[in-house]
């Protein structure tokens, strides 16, 4: 039996946290984030990283829910509504009903994710991805293939936005990720921790097919328009994926489902 | 030099075919289409299936794209206006202020298409793909490798839909495709044309990096939720992308992507 406090304000100001959304979106949230929908919601329950503080939900689903907010730690409170109510907060239709406020961990550092990594680790590491859909793309990508943890540049979007949750389905609240400061080097503390830098570039020398598994690989993705820094390609592996004529181009996304996929296949 | 119609009546009747752009997606176009953006408009030219019928351009760029322009055949009408007047007839606003009305090429036959396909043909064969970002983003990833077409079951959305054109960065204006009808037998027609059929499913038996290359090879690929039927998969080679732990599923332009680049690895 979940205690559902039912709010039939909009103006209540212990949803104050769901108010404008979008608007909100687009200022940033300092550490804290919102997640929406059932798959996002079970992941957040399991992430051990950021925490729920207060989940909005439809009063018509908090009894299928019942499974999944039972896991909650008892002091998070479940805050009921009718969907009007919740559109009216959320200053749009929000049809799914399902809104959690989170409260992300404290960043990780870019030097313990990697040394913390297991001797096969495979890391993507992000340069300039400023794009939510991408960014939630390649955390999916990231999870499914196992990698150990993702690392962002100082010019990379928050993962925790809420669109790029979304599109991680909810990866990015469970798979660790650190953030470099501007003007850190991220190739030196890529080698330094002992990882293979491999960076992806249609310019590459070497065909992906042909870069050998193993050992500690760091897979370094630019933005689709500008690419890679030159002083980074330098000094990195450049591997391409051999594309058809007239075709220039892969989504990042997709490329780094395509990387991961070569980099853990035939993994037990 | 372009000759450009300049329109400075959103009534204009010669633009109707740019009104209200977002309505008329929802409504669907019958064999016309509108395309969007200078990568997407230089397919269009480079396409020697679908044609344009006019184009509607903010007359400040006129003068950049010329180079562009002066490819299209010359009846084909430039017509120019303020950013104002063609953000006041899409009904939205407008920034990229390049946009294309497009004639569809008369639907190519599946058969047509498969039996001219070559020896070592892929081609990508889709169920039930609705959502026009995943449309688009599975033409892109079958250009990039050389996909030889793109076969669609009666329940895929528009190819040549806005949203797909651009997300497919052109290519769905290039790319050859053919839709079956409703009750067609997509593996018997695969099977006759003399292509080896690959199910890609979470489910499947033989790990990707197993699948040997050659011959005629058709990727089958339906929705992330439902998967594919279960009557198709029982007729082709099951196939699945190992994932790690507690995550079942890609993105399916991204499956795509990773099952292309495997199928086409090491070829000139």
């Amino acid at each position: 039996m979940v205690a559902a406090i039912l709010i039939d304000d909009p103006a209540d100001p212990r949803i104050a946290a769901y108010c404008d959304i979008r608007e909100r979106d687009l200022v940033g949230r300092q550490g804290q984030f919102i997640a929406e929908g059932e798959v996002v919601l079970a992941m957040l329950v399991r992430s051990t990283r950021h925490r729920a503080a207060s989940l909005l939900i439809d009063a018509k689903r908090i009894e299928s829910l019942a499974p999944l907010l039972e896991q909650l730690p008892p002091d998070v409170p479940v805050y009921a509504a009718t969907q009007a109510v919740i559109s009216a907060v959320a200053g749009f239709p929000l049809h799914r009903g399902i809104l959690a406020h989170g409260i992300a961990a404290p960043a990780l550092e870019v030097e313990r994710l990697l040394e913390d990594a297991p001797a096969d680790a495979v890391i993507v590491a992000l340069s300039a991805i400023a794009n939510h859909d991408n960014m939630g793309g390649i955390f999916r990508n990231a999870a499914a293939f196992g990698a150990t943890g993702v690392v962002l540049d100082a010019d990379c979007c928050d993962p925790l936005y809420r669109k790029a949750i979304r599109v991680s389905v909810g990866t990015s609240l469970t798979l660790p990720f650190a953030r470099l400061a501007r003007g850190d080097d991220m190739p030196a503390l890529l080698v330094a921790a002992g990882f293979r830098v491999l960076a992806l570039s249609p310019s590459g020398v070497t065909d992906l097919h042909e870069v050998p598994r193993g050992g500690r690989v760091a897979l370094v993705l630019g933005a689709e328009g500008p690419g890679l820094a030159q002083s980074l390609m330098e000094r990195a592996e450049n591997v391409r994926i051999r594309m058809a004529a007239g075709v220039d181009s892969l989504n990042v996304a997709t490329t780094s489902g395509i990387v991961l996929h070569h980099l853990t296949a035939g993994r037990g």
